[in-house]
């Protein structure tokens, strides 16, 4: 638990490369996390060739934790393995359908978290690139991903050459619902988003960003309308491409 | 990494209640997980009350883990508080679409695996259910979850009764992948399904179903192609009504 409570995301990383050994041993401690039916729906595409990861810096928006990173960690969900099996040995799939997809989103993301917890474990650093699903269908060319096969979420990985300031987190109490959901008063938003509202770096980011509040920083700068929507019409255009919808 | 590598999933309980002290010091470790922009999208409904787990049993198709854990944990995707937020600070937003689903799900499901680390950690069992999906119509009626909000994984969890043997595993070459993604050739898939192929339990299974091979359980008995369209189309007309499509 003490390692969970010490999680930092890490953005600047030492150009010590990580070993293909110790690499092995934290893939190997990824893959023991639950997978559906033990069907293990998902593939891992390791990058550290320079030339890669400068392909891949522009898909993920040149966030320089991209290539600040000794390794690049895509996680897929993939049906293709699984499908191939079937070919195979003669037997029928189904698995061309929005239900596997989510399914085997499911197994990746355990891995994945799985992976972060080992990497820390042994002193590495780990930051998620949220850009993924974004530009899924560059991200498919680049990795050369087939049909059946959707990236859902990237790892920078290396040692840590920063140590920043564990980020903060919204009162147990807002995320937590006993029996049924208790659905939140104007009260309980103030009460849950308080903390945050008030530190010092939300303030910042509202003048830095002539802003009322720091909701609006999310709504109007960080987080669009305009740019959900463009995302989403091409994340489901490309599970279409993927065969899951 | 020996916590994880010990990873097995455990699906009878004792009766021994898990303390309210002890759910929340897992909890608390839980949400250290990465989130997208440190938004926090999601929620987490625990269900201990005997009368919720009888409602919740026949939605997870009656599995026994169900009706033995001491408690339930629904880990949603949860774009309401963040929405309401934004409303109450008259802030303009657009999370009503499926990349905002996504992004929230990724969330929820970075959550429930460090929950899983945390418990284990304190010798808890746990065991994910993938059905929360299939019926994630009826769980939503259930547990009273609002708009934006849609349950995407169960955890049930307690104090083993049980010690299963540990479940194989395909061989990390199988899932690895260098710089692109290597496709798999007949040969290849022989090589990775083999040790799975070999073992007396799956000789078990097919011989019990009657079927070729293992492949055909998978397709013709566990996640048949009707099961896996008919909850694909109720899990997508589920998102809409949810309000992320």
């Amino acid at each position: 638990m003490d390692l969970l409570n010490q999680h930092k995301s890490i953005r600047r990383f030492r150009q010590t490369p990580v070993s293909v050994e110790l690499l092995n041993q934290i893939f190997n401690s990824g893959c023991r996390a639950s997978t559906t039916g033990n069907m293990q729906l998902y593939s891992i595409i390791v990058n550290k060739e320079k030339e890669m990861i400068e392909q891949l810096a522009p898909l993920h928006f040149n966030q320089p934790v991209v290539r600040s990173a000794p390794v690049l960690l895509t996680f897929c969900a993939d049906f293709n393995r699984f499908v191939k099996w079937c070919e195979f040995r003669n037997a029928s799939h189904g698995y061309n359908n929005f239900l596997s997809f989510f399914t085997a989103a499911i197994d990746a993301l355990l891995v994945a978290q799985n992976v972060c917890i080992a990497a820390e474990d042994v002193g590495l650093g780990i930051c998620y690139l949220g850009t993924t699903t974004y530009n899924a269908n560059k991200i498919i060319e680049t990795l050369k991903l087939p049909k059946y096969v959707f990236p859902v979420t990237t790892l920078a990985m290396g040692w840590p050459d920063e140590s920043p300031v564990q980020a903060d987190r919204l009162p147990l109490k807002g995320i937590l619902h006993t029996e049924t959901y208790n659905d939140y008063t104007k009260q309980d938003i103030a009460r849950i988003y308080a903390f945050k509202e008030q530190m010092e770096e939300s303030k910042k980011f509202v003048a830095e960003n002539n802003k009322e509040n720091l909701a609006q920083v999310f709504t109007d700068v960080r987080y669009k309308k305009s740019d959900n929507e463009y995302f989403s019409e091409g994340m489901l255009e490309t599970l279409k491409k993927q065969g899951f919808l």
